[in-house]
């Protein structure tokens, strides 16, 4: 039994086929002619954009639209003048070969990408690779392989799937697939659960543990992989991949129900989101808002600060497709781990104790301003809420209002729209906030506990450390009473309480959250529906 | 004015007198004759270490022999044959001058204490440099002039003072002294407390701010120097002088007297202590006891663990010193910030939330029972009661105690003596102890709030961090809650609550906690007395 990370749910018993490695080899040349070597990346720049056009259109129609953008963006990035220009000019003042020149422009971006804590945009260097991977194929004359020539049941294994040979895969004869690398938000794992196959990734060594042919049992929901199983195990997990599909199929039938629990309190359902296009997603799981929309994606992969005019127009269209549902917006969460090109931040011992999100906003006024403004103007266009992240004092939340409100009588001087009484929240995420959470509820509208954060500093344990990472417990008394002291003291004050970490999703905390009297849980769109379901036997 | 760190307190007006600074250049020289070399250097320590102990007799005549022991201990580590062998060595293997070899072993020994978090023990490097620099003025036939012309009323300015420098002070000329560098636990900071003279350290450029003469006003209270003040400033110092003298000699009274409140309550004030030695200063300032020894100074500055019996004659020391007076032994708070050249710990994002302290005496069982079993050995000669570090859940707490049963067990069956109603209790530095003290006060004999990490933890904030300092804050609501309610629980069990963080000494919070109950404040040495005066009128 091989061990991974379960990326997609559900179960698959096919055979395998082994996905080539095609290895593209890239030498160093000397070139004379930098005018034509130019020419040449041009050329496959474009053969590669047309490429990637195509594939979109096939995606969006086994996919939808929203899994379809990401080729879309796949072919905004060969069109950002910024990266043909480095390649260019890598050609130019090296007088090397565009091959060379455009890896060391991959390898810069990828780079940058990798040192990023957050696993979400560290899963963004995969895809400049594969965009990268493409461009190369096309310079070397070798259109990396989208034959499909697959048998019916196949469970495909490959070392990585780009998103481009995701989303090529012919889902009436791919039944799961396994890769060595990659995680959870990898996307290659987001479209394995839109197109609703079995994945496990992370598994290291499957590709030397098999040959083509194995049967091979996929369990996307434990992670594993067991190949070769004996007559036993192949019933024991047909058993279980009939039982999943029922499952599946009730689950459905939920996207329309309004969750209610057992005592008759109507909860919120929503979703996590970290593009403006992921609320369809939201949607299609019968999500009832969105309960937090990071705002980072705005803000990196690119040079500078993205204006209150971008900025206005992605919160408008998330808030317009949501239909006057609930869009609860987060300020700028960046620092610590995350990092900014364009935004120097001290080298930090600690930087989960450190120099992050509103402390960064507060300090640095232009910033903050700006995405308050374009909150505000979109907030016209739908019921969009404000939620400030890292507050560890009133102190802190009033000053951000102050900041608000100053946006706002500009905005009114400018005869610009906006809610006047739009709602503005917290995320309690710092222990400081869950311990004074009757003080800072007379202020607030709203409350969104962040598990995440929250969990880590309580315990002292930073979870992305493997050493301590099973002190990173949930379920640790002083972890529930922080939670539940939080609920009551929103409530005492007549203010709802939500909660957007990854505990509101776990499936072994619902019952509890529920009888401490959680208003909201939002958490990502493949998870609401079992939530639902959970939530309503409670 | 100049500001720098308060490192002694007191009032001075005094004339500067610029120390100069002799540096010693060395130039790396090719040696034919080795042995000749290494009988120069061999020369030269002699001569060091006679110089050592003739200065520590004079400053175990000027400021007792606790504070003389630093020049034992200069001198113990001319005799550690690890430190010759390693010069000697770069004489043999590279054919270098003495002075040259010389200096390589003392920046790899200085270069290890700098990448210490730990303040403390960052100063220690300053006593290898200082030993280093009177080494190599033997070497070089420059005796480091130890001359004392000075006026009466002498303030001495000066780039930095050696541990050496500052005990050949002549206290009856010497009202203070000024550096451009250093910290509140160097040395000579250190020394300056024990010859109440005001200094004031780290104040960067005073040497070049100044001349021979010029008159000079020292605030070792605020951390200020006054360059040539005018009359108004003058006179205004010198009441603040006499003041100051005249407090001093209130505060010496109390040594003798027991800590009560105004309410009745006898309060232990204790002491923190980095070093067995350091039990005559708690003792000197009336201390009731040592509310804290930090156990790290054992493991550090060495090449390997320290052993059973070495640990065993250590707290076997304190606790004899201390006369059945309680001492409360923390066992290692090592990782993190602290490491320890012979024990690799693996780089962490943030250390502060990592694998640290009671994780790794967990984890590692043999570094564990070493100095358990030296602690229980030693409880047989005073009141020594064992403290865990970074406790966050009963379980560590548990799994702690069964451990230090087995070292009980063993030591039965060896026969060898110990006390078996010891207390055990735990610091209360994570959020979650103190959410859960109720719980943990069940267990435990007795809770010490560790309030420099809690407040770090409860506030998510880095307090070396100087991006975000400000948001630290002790007075914070939440924190002061955290603080009551672990005070409350312990009582409730009928148990006793300590406080051994900065906290427990600061003048702004002692009315708080007395109000809150607590019954032991533990702090460094030099500030009991005031903290005594200030718990009485409480």
């Amino acid at each position: 039994m091989k061990i991974g990370i379960a990326a997609s749910k559900g179960y698959a018993i096919g055979t395998v086929v082994l996905k080539e490695e095609n290895e593209l080899n890239i030498e160093e040349r000397a070139v004379e002619n930098v005018e034509a070597e130019k020419a040449r990346f041009k050329k496959a720049l474009e053969a590669s954009k047309e490429q990637l056009l195509n594939i979109k259109e096939k995606a969006a129609k086994e996919m939808g639209a929203d899994k379809a953008a990401v080729f879309e963006s796949h072919a905004m990035l060969l069109e950002d003048p910024e990266f043909a220009g480095a390649v260019e000019m890598g050609i130019e003042s090296n007088k090397i070969n565009a091959e060379k020149a455009l890896q060391d422009v991959v390898d810069m971006y990828a780079g940058i990408f990798a040192a990023m804590e957050d696993e979400y945009m560290r899963e963004r260097g995969a895809d400049v690779k594969d965009v990268g991977k493409r461009v190369l194929a096309n310079l070397l004359g070798k259109i990396s392989g989208d034959s499909d020539l697959m048998a019916d049941n196949t469970v495909v294994v490959a070392h990585d799937l780009t998103p481009s040979d995701t989303a090529q895969l012919d889902k009436s004869k791919v039944v799961a697939f396994l890769t060595n690398i990659g995680g959870r938000t990898s996307h290659s794992a987001i479209m394995a659960r839109t197109l609703e196959i079995p994945a496990v990734v992370g598994l290291q060594d499957i590709t030397s543990s098999v040959k083509n042919g194995d049967t091979i049992v996929v369990d996307g929901i434990e992670g594993v992989a067991i190949v070769n199983p004996d007559v036993e195990t192949i019933k024991k997990y047909e058993a279980k991949k009939e039982a999943f599909k029922k499952e599946r199929e009730e689950l459905k039938k939920l996207v329309s129900v309004k969750t209610v629990t057992k005592a008759g309190k109507r909860i919120e359902v929503a979703g996590n989101i970290g593009k403006p296009e992921d609320v369809h997603q939201v949607l299609a799981n019968g999500g009832d808002g969105v309960g937090l929309f990071r705002t980072e994606f705005l803000y990196m992969d690119r040079d500078d600060m993205p204006g209150e005019e971008e900025q206005f127009e992605s919160y408008k269209y998330a808030v317009e497709k949501m239909e006057g549902r609930p869009v609860v917006i987060r300020t700028l969460d960046i620092g610590g781990d995350k990092k900014l090109p364009y935004l120097p931040l001290p080298e930090e011992m600690n930087p989960f104790l450190g120099y992050r999100a509103i402390r960064i906003c507060l300090d640095r006024k232009d910033i903050f301003k700006t995405q308050l403004r374009a909150l505000l103007r979109a907030s016209a266009f739908g019921n969009l809420k404000i939620m400030f992240p890292m507050i560890g004092s009133l102190e802190e939340f009033l000053k951000a209002k102050e900041i608000l409100k100053e946006c706002m009588e500009e905005l009114k001087k400018e005869g610009k729209d906006f809610n006047e009484n739009l709602e503005t929240g917290i995320m309690v995420e710092i222990p400081a906030a869950a311990v004074c959470a009757d003080e800072l509820a007379k202020y607030v509208d709203f409350f969104s506990i962040g598990t995440n954060d929250l969990i880590q500093y309580t315990l002292a344990a930073d979870r992305m450390n493997e050493k301590i990472s099973y002190l990173y417990n949930p379920m640790h008394p002083a972890v529930l009473r922080l939670i539940k002291m939080t609920i009551e003291a929103a409530h005492k004050e007549g203010k709802w309480c939500g909660m957007c970490g990854e505990m509101a999703g776990d499936e072994k905390a619902i019952a509890t959250l529920v009888e401490y009297g959680l208003d909201e849980f939002s958490m990502s769109a493949s998870s609401m529906l079992k939530a639902k379901q959970l939530i309503m036997q409670n």
